[in-house]
């Protein structure tokens, strides 16, 4: 009679446009619970960024059970939590908070989400040489993931050399990756001896398109993952299949950050597959794809 | 794909007790609707009654939809109101704020939903002479209900005399209602020639066992309306189902202020007799009945 209740927010800057609410909630509502996900746009409300205290204090009072947090509140709320979960502490950043009945718990299903997408996605790839593209705040989510996933050595190139060599150094440190950077320049060497490369740049977005490199250093032995999903289908992952490449497209971190992201909230197992139907079908309804 | 959300609290003291939650979201799950209502019990989180205002924005701001208010806000929330419904304003109360798009709406449905209650269990009952015991906040907005169903005279009766008087009186100033006030000692002449009685004093609930007058009095011509919804069965009903009266339980009223929320919040027509049945399990399943 009494069925579980889940209220969620999505704290940051441009909240509204996120498919994370309503991806929960058809989720929600296929395992029949009374679950009501909502975008708080921190700029849309007016409120300043250094209201995210407030915000989590009166979410957690009005009967919120956890705050999914995005740009740009992903570092400044780990100040205001009771504990963060190893995986997240380790890349600093955190992107679920659960209101647990022993204080807030951070997480970061971002990362853990591209460890899953990948798994599942591209589960025997080799993983010897991987050149990861962008070392922004995706990117260092995707690779604390990448070594995570056992790669071997991992170069990173950014057209910001100081944050590829500073994300190498930071992971050769914290997790004594092998892993290093390179300029821009050498992307066409690199990638003839990469097993596999991962786009984490905003390159192919609407609102950039085009491939973050030229298409035809792609080869058929090339896995390629990019993490961009709007549109779903990249112009890079569109050539990487014409190619033959195996590839992992942006939707399904996407989908496995929310999946992830539904297991700590709710306490119940998300099935991935309706929520990946469900996220293509949003981004259809929304002229995403 | 995306269907819509609603999400709703009930402020006041003492709500975490209140069956509103669940009653309501089970009404939502039926109706295939992402839905949230929860308790913001002010004293149990440790705020105080002048952060109302506060409450009010920041449920706004969170994704509320609207507000459902219970004692000791019902009155003090209409300063925090950009509208209020007729029936509402001229009661002085509102238990119901909707966050519409023109700004927040106060209606209540406390006096709707006796009105409602009463028109379907006791459709054509007599209203020539309507005596009402209980001159307190449920009380009051009964008796603006029992206008509005046509009563020709109402006396109330109060153990504070100077509030059934003060009642009286603000029933004839504000709705030209033959309304008056009589001492506790004349209920049995009362009686006598009543067509029915309405009893809104705390007197059945679990806490203040025993009938509110002595059920020798009741005659099976004599309709009994209960306002006490814990128990479901009062010993004042009981004896009046004895005595061969018609009756309405308090339940009908708890039910019809629900179904009158429901449909303001969701624009969804509900469905009067599954609110009604969930409410018997709900109070069965929490030993209130």
């Amino acid at each position: 009679m009494v069925s579980p209740a889940f209220l969620v927010g999505l704290v940051g800057t441009g909240t509204i446009q996120s498919l994370s609410p309503a991806l929960h909630m058809a989720e929600g509502r296929a395992h029949g619970l009374s679950h009501v996900f909502r975008p708080i746009d921190i700029a849309a409300l007016g409120l300043e960024l250094d209201q995210l205290p407030e915000i989590l204090d009166w979410s957690e009072r009005l009967g919120y059970n956890a705050m999914t947090v995005t740009h740009p509140c992903k570092q400044q709320v780990i100040d205001y939590l009771d504990r963060v979960d190893p995986v997240a502490a380790e890349l600093g950043a955190v992107n679920t908070v659960v209101y647990a009945p022993e204080g807030r718990v951070g997480y970061n299903t971002d990362t853990t989400g591209f460890e899953h997408a990948f798994r599942d996605g591209m589960g025997d790839a080799t993983l010897r040489r991987v050149v990861q593209l962008g070392a922004g705040g995706a990117g260092t989510a995707v690779a604390d993931a990448l070594v995570r996933l056992g790669a071997e050595q991992l170069t990173i190139v950014d057209i910001d050399e100081y944050r590829s060599s500073s994300l190498a150094a930071d992971l050769r440190g914290r997790r004594g990756a092998n892993a290093v950077s390179a300029p821009h320049a050498e992307l066409t060497a690199l990638l003839a001896e990469a097993d596999g490369v991962v786009h984490c740049t905003p390159q192919g977005m609407h609102d950039h398109p085009g491939a973050p490199f030229d298409t035809a250093l792609l080869r058929s032995d090339l896995w390629v993952a990019d993490i961009v999903y709007r549109p779903l289908e990249t112009e890079l992952l569109r050539a990487a299949r014409a190619t033959g490449c195996t590839t992992l497209a942006g939707g399904r971190m996407a989908v496995y950050q929310a999946v992830d992201a539904f297991r700590l909230i709710t306490g119940v197992e998300p099935d991935a597959e309706r929520m990946m139907r469900h996220f293509r079908e949003l981004a259809a309804a929304e002229g995403v794809a």
